[in-house]
């Protein structure tokens, strides 16, 4: 049954193509789609528009609906073309002629919307707290590996001193910095577009503050244009937030492939987390974090991909949104399986010890050379000519003792002040 | 003079090539640099590594520069690679051996990135307060054109009754969600960076407590490691920041471009606003709008600009953050001049009068015909059909006399609920 | 059974998220990877690694499972992480040792990328094919509406008198100048990498110009670096290809969608190629173009999809390239399914009468106007002016007879000519 | 002077905005404008809309402007909005009437793509012939390093013996399959637009065959329609081009950059091509390679940027366009400037010795111990098990003596067999 049905039947070459993934990807919406549902029932029943049985009917027909839902029992058939037509169809059989008085005051694309806000919502919180989980862990790792140094590169080159506690939490703080943008997606969702209609309101007295309380929406989208053109903006926003947690993560997986290397080898990755070579016994390849970086790379093209598809199209619901669906939940669900991954590999993760007595790494302490002229009296610019001359002419000895003091520094961390921000964040 | 100059010459070629246009876009910088140089003199000579009669001469020296800076006759000339080294070479000629001390304990890098932070934070701050003038004028014009009807299209279809107070309104409060993303970046660049050196510490005794308050941040990006990661997150925020607000802007546009054609007729623009054809003198091409369009499409390519440059770089700084100046700041510039461009055009546009009574529009009040049935009793679904079959053979009759009454709706705009949600949002 | 076990196993987990989608991905190489394993066995058979016998049986395996291929019959257990190491082990069950030798002097990555080749140079080289088609149909189109005049647009204004039977032949060479890049991707995988092993070649003494021509590659990609350097770069030259000509074909059904539109009103779809409104009776939206222009623009992204995933890695191979299929092959499948529809459905498209004679399209012929004026003496410059003016107050009387001459005119279609430049392209 | 003049002034504001950065910009288009003018006045002297004494008047007064922009002599002044204005204005001034008539049967759309086609033609022409002489750079190096070993990589892990012979020789063959878009991207400019006036054709009895051949396509596009949509069209192929090389010249920047570090330490680059850093006197920076790298990462976004500006607009003109030349002048030059500094820098690149006997590489001679054991009968899938576990157990010894023979292998580079395929190419 087509919503929009009219009696001449849609060549099947052209709506296999029309409906396309809709079935498969209205799974995630489903849940969402009966929740707006109930509360869209609450109001028409409250102004009037339908009576309080019809609505007590409908309640108990959608929370039926929900528990199929959970328990993943809940199938869209060939015979609809989406979730939405499907539990309209479902609540006409469940109850009769108070199913035919849903869509009310409703239009299509704003009950799509409406299930869209309400899951990017809860995506966005569940998946902000998979990043806080992981922050966690990095800046615990900081911690249990605060003395174990390893060289800092600059332009690929060994530069200075460097340690795993300054290392893993400068990651805990990057993604901290990445989180802000999942609030900006988050604030973007959280507003009410139920009751725009198909973008241009309706002329039943409709109570759209009731409906944004119930469905626990901060804001209401209130000019009815401007809440279908949350179609596309949202899901952009979303994918922003993705794609800056993606780059820091893929920052993170390209420094532990290299420092997986034979030439570095400053980690060591267990040997469940690596590969073979079909022809090459010694290789123990770093897959997991090669993929992790390959995934998140990709994904930090997200809003790009909808950028292309939503833009130019000037205001008002073009059927272009629907594809958005096949954009981007799937990736939606990969970037949680990363987080997950790393939240199951980082803690795993070994510190191997020794690599910093190689001689190639002397020079890394020329600063330190530098410094130690100045104590004497020397100025900056002379001490910095005279050790330059040391290494050019192999009479450089590194001096390797030092000691740090100031805020994020080799030693002293400031994970207190570290935490101390995340706490902040989370106020 | 190269700050890091070892006596040897690199090749004129490859300087010209590696100097590329800084020289050029430092002049963004100058200004953050004599700051943050001013907190590292102060920060140096409170710790003792300076003395404070060093210090007062910097600072006066550094105000000297300022005013210079400020009065645009602060040049780099070819003898230094970038502003950054011609303000501690003028700094020397100031005054002598104090201006040898201002390196100490800092780094290019982390010397380049405060500068850089403080520039996005005045960027953010300034544009925001622009993006702001242009919600207002938008709501204004809601208010003014409140009872100005236009058809609303849905799949380019005229589909309902639309007005331009819902219109103008729905722009405002779209562009209110992207300033959410002007506040994210803003977080990203409001964390204090200096003192991360190269990206790894110093081991002398600075204060970045001191330099995070003197400089106004709210945070201080503690681990070393991490504040120097901050380089390129932050010019990728700052871009997904205009990026998100160019989206919204070019549906403006591209609506606006669309309402001046003969088909739709809904707008006027001042003479003043359009270009003719160079041969066809009834053209009045609405240029102003074909640009802003045209330059926000390519404007939120800049994120992904940025992400290809510097994706897959493993942590630790290299050169090829350097040309993000040249990808970032003339945009920043552009996107400026868009928003003054809009600011001084919106308020002149005209709306026409008498388009809604061509016949083409008449099936715009369908929904009004199927809500006329419902309330004789009719239910949806058999409304719809009927209505539906009169537009088919041709008996339909619009029925145009519609009030609405839902916030967000033609006849109740909700604008005092979309001015609270500016304040609390400004708040 | 993976193919690089070493006796410890790869924790579940881990495991499910390194195989990702392969095992589905792979069907699409399963084909090509047998054929390549025939001209493998062959070759090694001639340069006297394996028998002639140990050939002949690996050869009859081939050919059996080549046979369950086709009939769609083979598929990958989860015992096999993909197809390549379920096809070894099937010809181990048929052959014992012979099968065993079939990996000799060839790496799993030279194994992947000649099945890629193999599965691009099909796929190009049919997609060509059906491009092709659409040309056919739109120079057919445009001979058919040779007559039907519609008004051209430029900045969205109606400017001067077009023709349906130019606009069909302008996406019939927009579409021919694409395939350009068809044949450039083409040609980039027309190159054989079998026996470049892991990308640095193998110490066996094989016979790679044996392989090149029995796979009928008209290229060997010599260097085994730069052989196993195709990766990515393949795929993302067949990205670009499907790029360009999805550019055209969302122009054209950008055009369409507008034509249909009631303010223009120039085209009429089959009933059975709309969808309806669940809300608005009246609808008959062009839903079929909007989605294959919303598919082209995504599938313009694809390139930038793969840059993203693939920049910033060093030469030789990267687990990260194995994600292209993922991010690839479905994307392939969508093309042709729009490729299809347009050819299924162009033909039936209608143009509409009767909107030319629209006052709001008089102004269309002031060039022509223009034209009459330079007929009579008057200079270019003097007659848009007196032209001009009788626009602006009102006397202006459109001057609609005329008659174009020139190739690729509204009158002299040239479509002869296009249709040679089609056979010239053909050659 | 604006072409289009009809009496009213556009505000400065709005003219600042609207001719944006034309009149830098055109400098790239003036000789092209010129050349394109003396056609078209040829042109229309042989089918009698000018008389032969006016067509020479033109052909003088051309040939002096063209002389002008050879000099660099010839500036567009604050009273032209840009090249083709003061082109006309200039041909006016010399020549009186004549000058007035060089506008007839033309229309400034495409006089601007004709002269942007040429344009790119000889840019394309010029630029390909430069990545030719660096593959010859290229040839050249492998023949000369061919008996240089380095570690082969893949997962960044030592895998197998590489030599700089196969790699070098891996970037010529990649860089020639990149040529084959430079070769799509010509052909796609190599069409004449001339004639298509405002993209709907002329009812003068204009020559375009004559045009055609006179300045030298090997095609004209025929339809008007389809003319004009090559705008935007031409851009993108040839910023698909440049972005096709850029990927590769990205790659091996990438390559020489990790090999410049102390952890591998393959290369040695001349001092000139390196830079210090500003506190670590030890540090000798890639930076010339990193920011070939830097930029051809960007450059590889510009087919995207171009996709965002003019994607979803349908047929015609719109002025979007004019603001490709702002995106794709600058960083054509830019290509050209990378191709240089690689021609200057690659010769001199030197290649380190002794860096092969270190231990940590000896594993990547396995393979060839396992191939030493299959020569010995033992199976493939044996070998790689015991040679896998002496290298657990540490008992491994590696082979180091092997010899290939297969072309493209260490020692069968198979370069007259690239020679010849490059050499293929050409013809």
């Amino acid at each position: 049954m087509k919503i929009w049905d009219k009696g001449f039947s849609v060549n099947d070459k052209i709506e296999k193509f029309t409906v396309g993934k809709d079935r498969i990807l209205d799974g995630y919406l489903a849940k969402y789609d009966a929740i707006a549902s109930k509360a869209q029932a609450n109001m028409l029943s409250k102004v009037g528009i339908i009576s309080s049985d019809d609505n007590q009917k409908l309640q108990t027909a959608l929370d039926e609906i929900l528990v199929q839902i959970e328990a993943g029992e809940f199938e869209i058939d060939e015979n609809y073309e989406d979730i939405h037509s499907k539990i309209e169809a479902e609540l006409i059989i469940k109850t009769g002629d108070a199913g035919k008085m849903i869509h009310t005051a409703r239009s299509r694309n704003d009950q799509v919307l409406v299930a869209i806000q309400l899951f990017l919502k809860e995506y966005l919180s569940e998946t902000k707290s998979k990043v806080l989980s992981l922050i966690d862990i990095l800046v615990e790792k900081a911690e249990t590996h605060q003395n174990d140094l390893l060289p800092g590169y600059t332009h690929f080159q060994a530069a200075m001193p460097n340690s795993f506690g300054m290392w893993f939490s400068a990651y805990a703080e990057n993604l901290l910095s990445d989180l802000y943008f999942f609030d900006a997606a988050f604030k973007v969702a959280d507003q009410n577009p139920l009751g725009s209609g198909a973008g241009f309101g309706t002329s039943f007295g409709i109570d759209r503050k009731m409906t944004t309380e119930e469905l626990g929406f901060s804001e209401m989208a209130v000019s009815s244009v401007g809440a279908q053109m949350l179609r596309g903006k949202s899901e952009k926003s979303t994918a922003v937030a993705i794609s800056m947690v993606s780059g820091t993560l893929s920052k993170l997986s390209y420094d532990l492939v290299m420092y997986n290397s034979q030439d570095m080898g400053f980690v060591k990755l267990p040997k469940e987390m690596t590969t073979g070579s079909s022809i090459m016994p010694h290789k123990k390849n770093p897959d997991v974090f090669e993929l992790t970086r390959a995934h998140c790379n990709r994904l930090q093209g997200l809003p790009n991909d909808i950028i292309l598809t939503i833009n130019n199209l000037p205001s008002g619901y073009h059927r272009d949104f629907q594809i958005l669906k096949e954009i981007l939940f799937e990736p939606m669900v990969q970037f949680n399986d990363i987080l997950d991954i790393l939240i199951f590999a980082l803690p795993q993760l070994e510190i191997k010890s020794g690599f910093m007595d190689q001689e190639k790494y002397d020079s890394i302490y020329t600063v330190e050379n530098i410094n130690h002229l100045l104590q004497t009296g020397t100025s900056f610019r002379d001490a910095y000519k005279i050790v330059g001359i040391s290494v050019d002419d192999g009479t450089y000895v590194p001096h390797k003792e030092f000691k740090t003091s100031h805020l994020g520094s080799i030693h002293n961390l400031g994970l207190e002040e570290i935490r101390e921000k995340i706490k902040r964040y989370k106020a």
